[in-house]
């Protein structure tokens, strides 16, 4: 799992800083979560193809998190897509780009398909064989989600010494891979555990921005590799939350500590701050393993 | 008068290149003429101060011309704007912007007023002492105007050396500005022409983006200081100008030459071409004095 960030800025697009999205690697797939105004030159300015992306996650219809939507949808027309396009975001989503492509005359010639989300409990939004997605729902002014990305469990690994060691045939590799009991030369059966290994842990990564400090998402949230959770603000404007309904970097770093994830990633600062090292400087005091994020800046979890 | 590019590039936005969008600064007013995605980072860019934009004139509804308006609205909003903002575009278009807004649950805290436009005739937008707006109606694939600019015919000016030589007392200076005859000392009469100077010659810009080739436009730009003509194809690919409804440099020269404007600024280039300077070459065989708009150049008119 790779997360890229192409803007992690609140509020507006400003010369050198952009409004949220980000590109989650994960498995053979290219996730898209938020599409500011500008993603799609973000996309360009760290060379990410267009043609990967199959699914695009839209937590909220803040300007900030989903302006730059028709005009990617629009940008994939003009480069001639095919294939289908899995739009996730809130009840409206699908009237609002509709129109703006109907205005227009400029219906897409691929299958866009919506997916409008409305229930405030967790929902799984898509699941193959080595991921899932589903809706962390968060506490802000609008309709809003989270996204919980988790792998599956890979399959075991073929231990090629340990088959060497318990003589057993390569004919029987395949199914072995499959979960299989090996047999050696003499017949004796060897269990599928002594002769494969374990695959690396499963990797998850949950995206929470925009919210306020909001406990009910401890339960969905636990034990994540990496959680970004947006910090607005620092404690020193905390009074802005409650109204705003956003978080400082200290309740970022609360929740992170409860959840006990591995890693925090803060984002989704206010932009009237100097400098961002701020934000890690506070919830530094209070959870451990603080990164910052910022525009073009790739995380491996 | 005086037009600044932000972007005049066809489609979508790239990495170093903007979707259309101009301000254009004429007497004591800052008109923002089309506004494709990323127009607000490029006004930041330039320096352009948002409180002067009052009017925005939007010559149709493909993205690359009107995308990056919910975004702009959105953030005059965050930035305290008080004043009217003024819309003048195609019809749909108050319904597509106020349900983005209305989506976010952030609608303006400012006046905001649409001027939908659905005539084929040219009409009267906007008109004060000093400058009128009027539409352009060009042929494109969906409804389109351009938009004339007409500075209107400034006061004659005091000529001081004049008063001095028919000796013209200081107390009727201000009658004869607003155009009263002088009297001398000795009670003769001063026609006011022999007491004041000709103003400048009132100015004239024609924006004409998109648009095939389309001769009855002639009447309209007649003569104009300035016709800024899109120019999407070379004429090697004017085979495209028909099914898109663009025009070729060449095309825009003859528009310009027929229309006997004084320059001819090209624009909205396709880009599938290395150097926009083939576009002025080509220009060049038709018209004589062509300049290639690019994103960040200013033209004074």
């Amino acid at each position: 799992m790779k997360v890229t960030i192409l803007g992690c800025y609140s509020a507006t697009p400003r010369t050198f800083t952009n409004p949220t999205s980000q590109v989650l690697e994960v498995r053979n797939h290219l996730f898209l979560i938020d599409c500011g105004e500008g993603t799609q030159v973000q996309l360009r300015k760290y060379k990410i193809k267009f043609s990967r992306i199959k699914h695009i996650f839209i937590s909220h219809l803040h300007g900030d998190h989903f302006f730059g939507l028709p005009g990617l949808i629009s940008t994939f027309r003009l480069l001639g897509r095919e294939s289908e396009l899995h739009i996730y975001g809130p009840k409206g989503i699908k009237e609002a780009v509709t129109l703006f492509l109907k205005l227009g005359d400029s219906w897409t010639n691929y299958p866009l398909i919506f997916h409008e989300l409305e229930s405030k409990d967790t929902e799984l939004l898509f699941e193959d064989d080595s991921v899932s997605v589903s809706t962390i729902p968060l506490d802000h002014r609008v309709y809003t989600n989270g996204f919980l990305f988790k792998e599956k469990p890979a399959p075991r690994k073929l231990d090629v010494k340990a088959t060497t060691k318990h003589n057993i045939d390569r004919s029987q590799f395949n199914n072995i891979k499959n979960g299989a009991n090996g047999k050696t030369a003499n017949g004796v059966e060897v269990a599928n555990q002594k002769l494969t290994l374990d695959p690396p842990n499963p990797k998850s990564y949950a995206f929470c921005s925009d919210t306020a400090y909001n406990e009910t998402i401890l339960p969905l949230i636990e034990n994540v590799d990496v959680l970004y959770h947006e910090s607005t603000f620092l404690e020193s404007e905390s009074r802005l939350c409650q109204k705003t309904k956003h978080a400082t970097a200290k309740q970022a770093a609360q929740i992170a500590h409860k959840a006990q994830v591995g890693n925090l990633i803060l984002g989704h600062y206010s932009t009237r701050y100097k400098s961002i090292d701020l934000f890690k400087e506070e919830a530094l005091e209070v959870f451990p393993r603080v990164a910052l994020a910022d525009d073009g800046k790739s995380f491996d979890i």
